[in-house]
């Protein structure tokens, strides 16, 4: 381990940016993110319009996103009851961050 | 495949920001752009400012970096020269980006 690091683990891991990093650079976020900025949405909803995302990764995501606090996970109706999928205020706020990405990267042409 | 998916994998991955959170997201370009962002360094000035990054990962970023037009590699001195990495004006700019992101983070408390 070197012992004059500048950007040590611990730095790292506490830094506030680094848990954004994590959700906004994992593959399907910014696609749940994206359709819940538009409307609320069903589990079955979600996962019939993000093309190429599993079952198992589309619940793993919002269960990240829920445990992030950009997500809320609210049941309705009766037993079995439905759920849906709504942005919470600071999930907003995060959309919002991806949207001025989003521009920048489009001035700056980089695409993948 | 779904056939009325909002999101398409050619649409997602045509995206502009689907580059840049590939970057960023990624674990190590983060302490790597803030680095640069101080200074040039050479390669192992990198390998020892950042705790826990190997050298194939460090080169691996690096390269990466560079093809995206982030970071700007200059060989310098006699054979076998010495090599220092620098940030471009797109990088500094993406660094801005990445700045602007922690403000909002460490406002909206997103710890890892």
């Amino acid at each position: 381990m070197s012992t004059d690091a500048v950007v040590t683990t611990a730095a790292y891991e506490a830094c506030p940016v680094t848990g954004v990093l994590r959700i906004i650079g994992d593959k399907w976020s910014p696609a749940v993110l994206r359709l819940l900025a538009e409307r609320g949405h069903g589990f079955n909803e979600l996962d019939r319009s993000i093309e190429g995302i599993s079952r198992r990764m589309l619940t793993r995501t919002l269960r990240s996103l829920e445990e992030s606090g950009y997500v809320l996970r609210t049941p309705y109706g009766p037993a079995p009851a439905r759920v849906e999928y709504t942005l919470t205020a600071r999930g907003r706020s995060l959309r919002e961050q991806l949207r001025a990405l989003g521009q920048w990267a489009s001035v700056h042409d980089t695409g993948p």
